[in-house]
C-alpha cells in the first residue's frame, strides 16, 4: 500500500481565451513534477482531439464537454494524478456541475483582462471573432459568466511559476498532495 | 518523488456482450488494490454515459468510442493508474489503433464461447438481438473479429478471480506494477 497518501485532485483552470491557462497548467505541471506528482494535463485543444471532436462551441456543446472533461479528470484523480484542466468554460452551471462530480476540486479563475488577452491572441481567433468569422467567441461574441466560487484567482500579473505556486499551495494546503 | 516506481497501465478487455468482462475488471481492480496499486475501472455502460452519451452502435460510432476511450484510459495511465477497459471493441482496426496510443497496453481476450454469452444474457439483449429488436447487435447481426494479438486469453472456465490473478501475473511480469 505504497501510495495510499496520493490523494488524487482536480485543478480547473476557467478564464477567457488568451488567458494563460494552458501556460499555467505547464508551469504547475512542472511543480507537481519535482515535487513527485503525477500530473496530466487536460487542455481545451487536446481534449477536442481527443475525446471531443464532435462537439461546437454551442452553448449546449460547451456544457457536454465541461462534462466529458470532469469524467476524465475524475478518473486521472482517482489514479492518484492531479489532473490540469484549461478550459475557457464561461458558464458558471458547467464549473458548478464539474465540481459535483469531482471529490477534490480546486477552481482557478484565471482573470487576466480581456484587453490582455486580446492584445496576446496567439491564435488569431479574437481578430476573426471581431471580424465577425467566428461566432459564440467567448469574451467578444458569447459571454464569460466569472466565477463566484474560485479557491485561487489570478490576474496574472506574476510570472506563470509564482502563479503556479499559488496553485501548488493551495493544493498542498488541503492535504490534496503527497510531502514535497 | 516517492512514485517514480509506478508505471501505469492500461489493461484492454475485448469480448462477446455478456462474455463477463466488467465482472473480471472488478475482480482485477480487487486485486489491484490488495497490492497497492490505483485501478480505475472504465466499462462500457459508464463509458457511454462518461463521455460517449451521443455514440450508437455503428462501426464508425464504435470507432470514436474505443478512440476516446483510449484516450481517458492513457491519462489513466499517465497519473500511475492502471486502467481497467471492458468494451466490446469487436474491430481488430479499433483496438489495434488503441495499442498504438497507449504505452503499456495488454489486450485480454475474454473469449466466452457464444452460447455460452447467450445463455446468460443478463440484460435480455440477445433475446432482443434475435428478435430483431436490436440491429448490429455484436455475435449475432454484428461481428466480433477475434483478436491474434491478445497478450492474455481467457475461455472464463475458471473463476474470475483465477481469471483476474492470470491478468495481474501478466502486467506483474513485464514490470508494469509496483512491488507487492
Amino acid at each position: 500500500m505504497a501510495d495510499a497518501r496520493r490523494a488524487g485532485a482536480v485543478v480547473w483552470l476557467t478564464g477567457l481565451p488568451c488567458a494563460g491557462k494552458t501556460t499555467l497548467c505547464e508551469a504547475v505541471a512542472a511543480q507537481l513534477v519535482a515535487r513527485g506528482e503525477r500530473p496530466v494535463l487536460l487542455d481545451g485543444d487536446a481534449l477536442r482531439r481527443g475525446i471531443s471532436a464532435d462537439l461546437g462551441f454551442s452553448p449546449a456543446d460547451r456544457a457536454t464537454q465541461a462534462a466529458r472533461v470532469a469524467f476524465v479528470a475524475r478518473c486521472v484523480a482517482q489514479a492518484g494524478g492531479v489532473a490540469l484542466v484549461g478550459l475557457v468554460s464561461p458558464y458558471d452551471a458547467d464549473r458548478k456541475a464539474a465540481r459535483a462530480a469531482v471529490a477534490r476540486f480546486l477552481l482557478v479563475h484565471v482573470a487576466t483582462p480581456l484587453s490582455r488577452c486580446e492584445a496576446r491572441d496567439v491564435k488569431g481567433h479574437y481578430g476573426r471573432a471581431r471580424a465577425g468569422e467566428i461566432a459564440g467567441f467567448t469574451g467578444v461574441s458569447a459571454p464569460y459568466e466569472a466565477p463566484d466560487d474560485a479557491e485561487v484567482t489570478l490576474r496574472t500579473e506574476a510570472s506563470p511559476e509564482q502563479d503556479a505556486a499559488a496553485i501548488v499551495a493551495a493544493l498542498a494546503q488541503r492535504g490534496w498532495l503527497g510531502p514535497a
